[in-house]
C-alpha cells in the first residue's frame, strides 16, 4: 500500500551558497537578502504563463546533501533535544526544503528572480506554487519551543 | 547531474473525502472545516517531541491520484487557459502537495489533529514542518490572476 514514490528535478537554484555551512540558517537572514536566480528547465517553461501576478512564491527542492535523518538532536542554537518535525532541519525522512520567496519578476523566458532562499548553490527544483494569503499566511500562528529563536520581523 | 529522487511515506491522513470530486477547492472552504487526522507511522513518532507548543503545521503529502501534468489548462472556475505553476492543482510534475493546517493537538502518541486539509481519505504522508509566521507568513502577498476567486477570510 504504501510503496515509494519518484521526482524528477524541473530544474535548479542558483544562489550565492556554495557549502551547506555558508548557506543562512533561514532565507530571511541575510540583510538584505540577495537576488537568486530559478532556472526553469525547457520542458516546463509553458507552466510559468501568468506568474507575473503573484509576489510571492512557495519552492520546493531536492535537500540532495541532507544526511541521515535523526528523529531527536539537539539543534545549533539550542541545548535541549527537540524532535525533528518541529525543525526545518535539512535532514528529514523526506529530504523536501520549502521556502517562501519574493517573486522580483522574470530575467528572460526561463528564470525567475526570487528572494529568501537559503540553500545552496546548484540544488534542484522540484516544484513552484503559487503563494495565496488566503491559505497560507498565519501571521498569528505560535512557534512552540523556537519562538525566543525567531527571526526578526522584516521591515 | 539531475537524476531522479525518491520519497518514502512517513504516515497516512485521514479526511472525510474518499473521491477527488468530493475533495473542498481549498481546505479552508468547507464551514466549518472538519478535524482529521494525521497519522504517523511508527519508526516517525520520536520526531513529534515537543509539536505541542506549534499552533499551526506545513504537512507535505503524495497526490497519488494525480493524472498527466498538463503545463497550461482552463482552471474549472476560469475562462482563461493559465501556466500550471499559477495553479495549486494536483497535477503537477511532481505531484507534492502541501497544506497549512491548524494544530488541535495529539490523539494518542502517533495521531494529530488538524484542520484545513482538503485531499483524499488515504493520502500518504511526506512530511510534517512547524509553521514559523516569521518565515512563512506574507498576508500581504498578492495573487495575480487568482485574486477574484480567493477564499474568504477565515473570521
Amino acid at each position: 500500500m504504501s510503496g515509494s514514490f519518484t521526482l524528477r528535478p524541473i530544474g535548479v537554484l542558483h544562489t550565492p551558497w556554495t557549502t551547506i555551512e555558508t548557506c543562512p540558517r533561514n532565507g530571511r537572514q541575510p540583510d538584505p537578502p540577495p537576488v537568486c536566480t530559478v532556472q526553469v528547465f525547457a520542458d516546463f517553461i509553458d507552466g510559468l504563463k501568468d506568474i507575473e501576478g503573484f509576489s510571492h512564491l512557495i519552492l520546493l527542492y531536492w535537500l540532495g546533501q541532507a544526511k541521515m535523518p535523526r528523529l531527536r538532536f539537539k539543534p545549533p542554537f539550542d541545548d535541549v533535544e527537540r524532535g525533528l518535525f518541529t525543525t526545518r532541519a535539512p535532514h528529514r525522512p523526506n529530504p523536501i526544503g520549502l521556502s517562501v520567496v519574493a517573486f522580483d519578476g522574470m530575467d528572460g523566458a526561463d528564470r525567475l528572480k526570487v528572494r529568501y532562499l537559503d540553500c545552496v548553490d546548484g540544488t534542484m527544483l522540484l516544484d513552484i506554487k503559487p503563494y495565496l494569503p488566503s491559505t497560507d499566511a498565519e501571521p498569528d500562528a505560535t512557534m512552540g519551543w523556537l519562538a525566543p529563536f525567531r527571526t526578526r520581523t522584516r521591515s
